[in-house]
Parts: structure tokens; sequence; C-alpha cells
């Protein structure tokens, strides 16, 4: 029906991207994922995560203000700051539900919180798929007690894979690191693929660590990492009614130390950790874009500050003819200067600097009297694509990801629920 | 290598829209279009239009960083609010050519003061096309003094043709309309088709009235009409180097008073003249949107202002999700939902009442019981979709029109250049 995306050959970065690694277990919790025939049978659609404890959590939800009760739901008792049980369905996002939907997160919020013997303020809920369907919530209610017989501390990618919709493959992610003479761990599984924009996508990811951390301080450190990765990143520009991004801390590991706030420098390293999982999470939401062919990183320099290189990376990064043209292999830089312009932030004509590549190509307003087409048109067959601009402003710069607008990607929205 | 786009078929509207009326002579001027071979040889791509003297001008453009030099040069000798002359070529859009670029425009509008012995400051250019190619402006000197003597009163297709890009048809419209018991025409030429947004689109188009209009109030006239016309279009979301709206006014026909304002009553019949024509110009343009096999109406009331309105109309114009699922005719009307909620403007959920076509869907914040989706899909079916959303708010509304997002988009935008 259309031709193979691209004959472009997978890096090596991309080939890890799409792995699953192995995600060692944190103690304190167990999970796994199971089919509620939400979706269609003997497809994982339910995902459970249940902490030995309450435990302190953070969150990040979409700001649309069509979200879906089981975001209302989230936002509602985040400030509580405390999570014994994560339930996440997939197959239906229970968005514009009216009071039923509403209904629906409240039965399956009762149903955990019998089953695990804790305050119903202490269960979240996400809800991921078609908008618009009320979710029978007691398919989710029926599969609830067998899948909580079966969690384990090992049933990462089982989790990862009951989150999917659209996505190709099950997206995880692990750090380690040292802290205060400790050794923790964070873990991170997340799904995409499409309605893939900054604040946020339909995306939803969880995180969640053996470090002692009060919620608090969790909250301030997934809100900075959640900005340099799941809200860096777009796929088709738009917002879901689902998007939520949140972290839990068992506590299992104490740090043996009480942090003065975000910024003490014993957590350096926890944060350094966390935001390199997240942006590792969030490049493999971009990989794995619906119909992407290729991974695009659009970096911005030289802007008058950084949420205008950011305005101005995101204008390049959701052109729809910047990306039809990477789709094509098109050296069409043209279209690079014209989203560059349509951001409407302050620029020096002849100081700006585009580079695909390493291929430098403007120079005084104009294309450079040695740009050679054919060396970046051979770059561009690659299936992954930098854009560098130094707008010859400032100091502000940002660096957002994205993947090729392709066929495959109308073939998948254009026919979504046949 | 992609199925036709759908088997809608097109409407009675849609058909006219495709058509290119009879426009009648415009007293005090005459144009022509011909090829200078910019593009290939055998396609006409370079415009004529010239006064008989110089005349009142208003002009509109783009709000692009990166705007072209024609661009540039217009917005500059704009304020002296008189034209004798306007050069447009297509098959390259001379932006991003720096200092060689401006010296092109130089060359041009010299050169074409030279021929009609005018100032160079009342000769207005523009070009269309790719992006960062020097447009080598002695094809357009060696064409111009041919195309000179074969100018008309006559040749509005000849002209409308010779300004087109991946236009699959040329446009035109026309109005008559009396004024103080005078006959006034107002004519207009367009093009689209692809970069089409608010502030504006790759889209060029050209006002012509034999009225008696001095230049101030012409661009009071100008400014009102593009808001509600070339403003609320947008095919990708994406704004061009080169989008340039403008209005010259010949006077051959005086009106008998003096105007004393935007807002005299005696105005009035042209004003809605000169909107209607500008919308009629806005409509062909949507409606030849790259690989468009739709055309969407999206009105927006009930929202807190105008802004407001405008504001969730577009997000849910420029949502490639929606536009998938209208290509794919799949009352996906979640998709809908999502985007308004993505424009973060307020809403009242229990309120808010969707409807597609004649078909309300939503009631009570969640899908209304009589819900029929298998007559949506029907309705869907069509080549002409209207949405309706009334977000339960306050007066605000607006209504903007877009296209479909097909096949035929990527494949022409993949390989534009090729």
């Amino acid at each position: 029906m259309w031709p193979p995306s691209g004959s472009a050959k997978m890096t090596k970065f991309q080939t890890t991207l799409r792995q699953f690694p192995d995600l060692p277990p944190i103690t304190g919790m167990r999970l796994g994922g199971a089919s509620a025939r939400i979706w269609y049978r003997g497809r994982k659609d339910l995902m459970l995560a249940v902490f030995d404890r309450s435990v302190p959590v953070a969150g990040v939800f979409t700001r649309s203000t069509t979200a879906s009760p089981a975001v209302v739901w989230g936002r509602s008792i985040l400030a509580g700051g405390r999570a014994r049980a994560l339930v996440v369905n997939s197959g239906n996002a229970n968005a514009w539900t009216g009071a039923a939907g509403v209904e629906a997160v409240h039965h399956v919020v009762r149903s955990t919180a019998d089953m695990v013997r804790c305050p119903v303020r202490q269960v979240f809920v996400s809800s991921t798929g078609v908008i618009g369907e009320v979710l029978d919530a007691s398919k989710i209610t029926k599969a609830l007690p067998r899948l909580c017989r079966q969690i384990s501390p090992n049933n990462w990618k089982a989790a990862a894979k009951s989150i999917m919709t659209t996505d190709t493959f099950p997206k995880g992610a692990t750090r380690s690191v040292i802290v205060n003479g400790r050794v923790v761990t964070i873990n991170g599984i997340a799904k995409g693929s499409g309605m893939i924009a900054p604040s946020m996508a339909t995306m939803l990811a969880y995180i969640f660590t053996d470090a002692r951390v009060p919620s608090k301080l969790l909250q301030g450190m997934l809100v900075t990492a959640n900005k340099k990765s799941f809200n860096s990143i777009t796929v088709d520009g738009d917002t879901s009614t689902s998007d939520t991004v949140m972290a839990f801390a068992t506590g299992a590991i104490p740090l043996g130390f009480r942090p003065i706030g975000l910024m003490d420098p014993r957590l350096v390293e926890f944060r350094v950790a966390l935001d390199s999982l997240t942006r590792e999470l969030a490049q493999k939401i971009v990989s794995d874009g619906e119909g992407a062919s290729k991974f695009i990183s659009i970096s911005v320099r030289g802007a008058a500050s950084s949420m205008a290189a950011r305005g101005i990376a995101f204008s390049i990064a959701n052109s729809p003819l910047v990306k039809t043209a990477i789709a094509g292999s098109d050296p069409n830089w043209g279209r690079i200067i014209m989203a560059i312009g349509q951001a409407e932030e302050k620029i020096n004509k002849d100081k700006l600097v585009l580079r695909i590549g390493s291929f430098p190509i403007t120079e005084a307003g104009g294309v450079r009297a040695d740009y050679d087409e054919g060396r970046v048109a051979e770059y561009m067959k690659g299936a992954e694509i930098d854009i560098d601009v130094d707008v010859g402003v400032g100091r502000g710069r940002a660096t957002v990801w994205t993947c090729d607008l392709t066929h495959r990607y109308i073939a998948i929205n254009a026919d979504y629920r046949s």
C-alpha cells in the first residue's frame, strides 16, 4: 500500500533504542501485565504495580482541558504524596466518557484498594487507547485478583508490553548509581507512539527507584527531568488526554542523609541518572513514532533565551514540510529556514548557521559557496539525522527529538480503529 | 503508489471552487502571464500587471523572520502607498539567498521601472517556489519586455496560471457591487497550496478594483478581509517566507464621496464584497491543499473570546490525527476532543456540544446515548465535512477552513524537488 519506510539502514543507536534492557528488581515492589480483554483476546492490556507499603510518589500530567478522569483522579490525589498501587490499561483511554467514565475510574480504584488493603487515595490509574468509549471497569476488576497473584519483582517487560498501543516495541530503561556510598537503582517503562508533543505526548511513563526520596523532592526532580526528556519530543504535535509521567520511590535504600533540597550536591549523580533515563525513554518513544523511519535530533543554539531556542527547535520538529522532506531523504534545507522563520523568534540572518549532519549549509543569509548538495543528500539517506542551528543572537539553547512523517503515519492514522 | 485519495464524490460547492470564473476587465490596468523558463520550458512562471498610472496599494506580508527579499522590498515601499507595476514569478522563492537574492530583486525592480517609466518604489515583486536558490533575475528581465507588449485587460486566467506552484488549478474570483449608485468591480487571483497556515500561508493573492479608494482605507479593508479569509485557513500549519496579499485600486470609478473611514456605512457593500471575494479565494486554496481529498469547515462557538475560538478551531484544523481520521472517513470524534483539549482554552465540559455535519455527538462530558456511529460514518464518506463545536463558556466564535491529510501530501512533499 505504500513503499517500505525508506531503505535507510538502522544505526546502532537506533537498534539499541529498540532493545528492552534487563531491568533489575526494585526492592519493595512487584509488577506484571496480563490480558483483561479490553483490547482483544490474548493481547496484554493491563498492568499492575504494587508497593509493599505506601511510598512517596511524584507525577506530571497532560495540560489538556479534556483530560481523562484517570488523569483528573491522579492529579487530585497527588497532593497526598503516597502510592500503594498503580493500575494501567491500554486499548481504551476512557476519555470524554462523562459520568460513566468517572465511575469506571472509581470502580477500579475501590476494587484495587480493597485488594491491596490501602486507602483509595493511594491507588493511581492510567488509561490509554481510543477516546470516547466508556471503559468497562468490570473487565479490569475481574482480571486484577489473578494478576495480583502473578506480579513479581522481575516482570518489567510484561508490564511494558501491556501498556503499549500502536507502539511496535516495549520500552524500558535502567540506571544504577552510587549515592553517598549506596547503590541505588532507577527503572522506567514507557509507551508512545502518536499524539506525541511537548506538554506532553500520548505517552505514559512510570519510573521506579529503590532510593529513599521524599515525595516533594521526587516531584522536583521529575519536573526537571521531564522538561529535558518527555517535554522535548514531538511526533505529530498533538497532545493527548491521558499523558502521564509518574515516579515512585520504594525507599528500600536509605540515602543516609537528609537532602537539603533539589540542588543538594550529594544528589547530583541521582539527578543525572534520572535525566539520562528519562531522555532514553523519550528517545525510544520518538524512534517508535507512528510510521517513523528516521530519528531526528534538532539542536538550536545562539537564541535570545532557552525558551526562544525551544520555540525554534519545535517549529522545525513539528513542520510537516521538514518532516516529509526528511522522509524523502531530500536535502531541502530551505524548509528548515522556513520553519525557523515561522517561529517568530529573534534571529540574526547574517550570522545564522544551519548544519545538517556535519555539513554547514548557510552563511551571510544565503547558501555557502562550497555547499555540496550531493554529499548532504548522501547523508540524508541515513536513518539518523542531526540538524544544528546557531541563530547568532544570544546564548539560549535547546535540543529536541522527533521523527519523519511518512506514508505509514497516514496509513496507521487514517484507519486506526478499523 | 497510494490509493486514490478517497472515492468521495466532489460536492457541487467543491466543483464550483475548482472553476475559474470569467473575470471582467478592470479599467486602468492590464495583466498577463508568460514563461520565463524559471521553472521548465513551456510552463507559465511569470506574471506582470501594469497600471495606467500609479495607483493606491495595500499589502499584508508574512510574519516570518526569514522572509524573502521580495517581501522585505514590498514591505519597505508599501508606506509610499502607490504602485505602477507588479511582477510575480513562480518556480523559485528567492528566499534565503543572501546578497545575491537582494540584488536579484533590485535588478527586476529597476528593469521594470525603466520599462514602464516609473519610480522603482512603485514596483512590487513576489517570488514563490523552492527556498534557498538564487533567482536568475536575467531570465525575468529578458522575458518582461515581450510580456509587457502582450498584457491586456482580459488575461486573468493566464496571470493566475503563471503564479501556480503545486496548485492543480488556477484560482480567481470576482465581485461586482453598487457603491453610491456606481457599479464597481473587484477581481482577485491567488495561489496555494502547501505551507498554508494563519499568518499566512505559502500563498499569494492579488486583488484589483476599479473603485477609487485611498491607500490607507484600502489597507484597513484588506487587513480586515485578510483576517477572515487567508488568516483563517490552514493546510499543514506551516508559514512560508513569501506570503503576500496585496490590493490595488485603479480609481477608474470615483465613488462620488469622500469616505469618512473604514466604517463609513456607504462602504458596507464594498467591504462585504471584498470579504466574500477573499473568503472565496481562501476556500479555493484550501480545496486545492496539497493532497487534499476533503474540504473541512470548522466552526467554534461559545468560547471565552474570538481569539479563544480561533485557538480551538486551529488546534482542530492543524491536528494531524484529526486530519488523517477525516482522510480515512473515520468518525473518530475523540481526536477532535483531544484537539479541543490541547488548545488549553477555557471550555465547559458538561455543556460542550460537538457536531459532525448535523449530528450532535456529545452531551454531559460524554457521548450521547442516541449517537449512531453508522450514520456519522456514512456522512464522513462525503467530500465536504463540517465540524461544529459549542464549548459552552461565552460568546466568542470563529470559523476556519482546512483539508484532510492524505498519502498524496506525503508523496508530494517527500519528493517535491526531484
